[in-house]
């Protein structure tokens, strides 16, 4: 898999011309500054792209990494071309394969790449990307570097996850959309993100699974090392129904999906916000030890709110020992709560937050710190506090800085100190528990 | 109540220094562009604070709403002042009564309006807004104008629904904290809202009520005439012990409180997130008055998600009839899926979704339009195209453009046209069941 996403050079089999196709993959692997030979490929085009030679022919050119985006009619051929020529890796972006019933043209392209031993990723998929060389062989929003590989099955949804992520500020290692998965699939993949220096959690999007037994095998294994969050979509009768994995006799299909997950240890969430939620915690917190949870803020209502859903959840919202009691009545102003939640009023400031964020952990596994500004309040200065704190205690902190642009630059300060901030704090209780849980059956295992 | 929100003249009494409430209260007030005169009075201040003049007394001027941010000992002297000048409305920000345990001087507050005759919103509360007229007497972020009133017990809460609001582009028609309930509650301001003009919807944030009975009568009676959603926090242990309303014997309370609700009609919501989301829909939609939901979408990945969720929400995705699908099979290109999601795959642009859309409008009871665009397109043609197609079907129509910059431009659009967007499918799905079993539940009454 490796050379899928280092390769030395890149050949693009696509139209060079304005808006279409190729001309969007040269721009995003010019403009996000790959850092090996791009070779714009195509017959019809000629002169420039990006300031790129664009070559009719390729017979001279030595490259590793082939992304095809031409009609479908032609692609056989290329291929045959492409596995004399000794290719080793395709990406074959193109659609009109087994998706619109053309499961001829799909063996076709399987047969050549197995004859030459290329692999491919596709047909019918939105490319893939590597943040670390600044490999973008796709149309859609350059990723973010960060720690998440995220591998899809729709290629639409690999563009939308992209287009939020960029909203969100959130990053990844690698990109990957398999789409019809004529050859490479999410099992080689979850395998080779294993040991992907760059990857500390590995993030799915599937419809359907061709090998469910392997796969659950490579995840079980891949599960003890790095975590595994999915989205396994296509659970409701119109959803698979709207998927290829329709196979005719789905009823209770989906809850064989759930107890196949749990048991290998992946952490199945609902849609994409849930994953990015959960992604984001994972990157800093892979694990949490138990289930004491604090929360500490300087507003009542959100907070009432966060301690509602961790109870609900079944986290426990544990109140101080007597000494910690004491400890913080010397440390607070008469009329502050001394329970938890632990609720600061007026009195949020950052050195409050810090002294009580301090006092309290060592009785807690996890801490939410809720933080409400007005609107002429500095927020940075509370999260550089709780910054200071996590440098100092053993347990992940967690925040909810509510909200908008009165907290932006704060948010950015707590991302500077590895401290993931939520939009809710029920968000952060969420999470808390997902993690949570994994951490129980990993320590079991 | 209206007096609260269309003053003639509001006397401001605070700290007009740089950065303290007085000086913040009047800086949204001048720069919201109240439609009023504005009295800034403080003892110590003197000169002038955004170019209005500061007065030491106020015995000579006229005012008929009175906002007291000034420390909670001086408050019951100026009230009786202003009982005696025969000021009808007061707004008590000041916090330090029995949220801090400090009955007596509550009581105190509550003695003196009652001689009077005043009405007294607050103390401790983030103050009212008030769009028509540019009323903003908070240090909070002004809110934008829109068709929802909300209602919070807990002004930090309320100041984080404002923030989160702005940065949703979601306006309110009025906003109101009312802090300690010490005269006006959420009932009075449910009965107002019921006839106010510019209040569609009622959103409501509460942690415990005063007078169960009365306020689900008066829900029961306006939910007929307009929705009202909540978010009733403080459900859990910790939750209530972190409340006022804590009573000593709260087994099995929330499960009460949501049969209460239930039968007084009021859509309850988990949290804020939901809350703007179930608004939003309800400004546009008030009723959905069947469950067949239709999916169209030129993405997959996104349409399977929603689906399941519908589903799982108990909604009907039931498929085309023979004669709607002779229809569309003459409208589509081979490939393209004839069934419920429909997805129009590449095809997916903006006059093939307005043909399809306005196909499948009459067999359905909402639909959900889901478009992910790649960074070429131009998602406002696909927009404007369902905005066409919205004034022409009977039905509503519900948008997930996915997302961030790439549909920012759309989205304006879609809103222009009345289309509320949300950034998932199943976020769409959620608020359609909602409205949909709120629906049932008046049509049967």
């Amino acid at each position: 898999m490796k050379k899928f996403f280092y390769p030395s050079s890149v050949a693009i089999f696509a139209s060079m011309k304005e808006g279409k196709t190729g001309y969007e993959i040269i721009k995003n692997m010019v403009e996000g500054g790959f850092k090996g030979k791009i070779y714009p490929i195509s017959q019809s085009s000629g002169g420039k792209v990006f300031q790129l030679e664009v070559y009719p022919d390729y017979q001279d050119l030595e490259f590793d990494l082939a992304i095809i985006a031409i009609p479908e009619k032609f692609i056989p051929a290329l291929l045959e071309d492409l596995g004399k020529k000794g290719v080793p890796r395709i990406v074959i972006i193109s659609a009109g394969f087994s998706e619109v019933g053309n499961r001829e043209g799909e063996e076709a392209i399987k047969d050549i790449a197995r004859k030459y031993r290329m692999r491919v990723i596709g047909p019918n998929c939105a490319g893939i990307m590597n943040t670390e060389n600044n490999l973008f062989t796709s149309i859609e929003v350059r990723a973010l570097p960060g720690g998440t590989a995220f591998i899809t099955q729709s290629g639409a949804l690999g563009g939308a996850v992209l287009m939020m992520a960029e909203e969100l500020n959130f990053g990844f290692s690698k990109f990957v959309s398999f789409g019809n998965r004529c050859d490479v699939g999410e099992i080689d993949l979850i395998e080779y993100f294993e040991n992907d220096p760059q990857t500390k959690v590995i993030a799915l999007y599937i419809e359907g699974l061709v090998e469910g037994r392997k796969f659950l095998l490579q995840a079980g294994k891949t599960g003890l090392k790095k975590p595994i969050v999915a989205i396994k979509a296509g659970k409701s009768s119109a959803g698979m129904r709207a998927t290829s994995s329709h196979t005719g006799s789905l009823a209770g299909e989906d809850k064989i999906y759930d107890a196949a997950f749990h048991q290998a240890g992946i952490l199945r969430v609902e849609g994409v916000e849930e994953m990015f939620d959960l992604c984001r915690a994972l990157n800093y917190y892979p694990k949490i030890e138990g289930n004491r949870i604090a929360v500490i803020t300087n507003s009542g209502g959100p907070a009432v709110m966060a301690v509602d859903k961790l109870e609900e959840l079944g986290l426990n919202i544990c109140e101080p020992s007597k000494i910690l009691k004491e400890r913080l009545k010397e440390m607070l102003p008469p009329h502050v709560s001394l329970g938890n939640p632990y609720d600061l009023l007026a009195y949020g400031e950052a050195e409050n937050f810090y002294q009580v964020s301090k006092a309290i952990a060592p009785e807690y596994d996890a801490l939410i710190a809720i933080f409400v500004p007005t609107s002429f309040m500095d927020s940075t200065k509370i999260a550089s506090a709780l910054g200071k704190v996590k440098q100092e205690i053993k347990i992940p902190i967690f925040a909810n800085f509510m909200a908008g642009r009165l907290v932006k630059e704060a948010a950015a300060v707590l991302e500077s100190y590895g401290i993931p901030n939520y939009s809710t704090g029920e968000r952060c209780a969420r999470v808390i528990q997902k993690i949570y849980k994994y951490t129980m059956r990993l320590n079991n295992k």
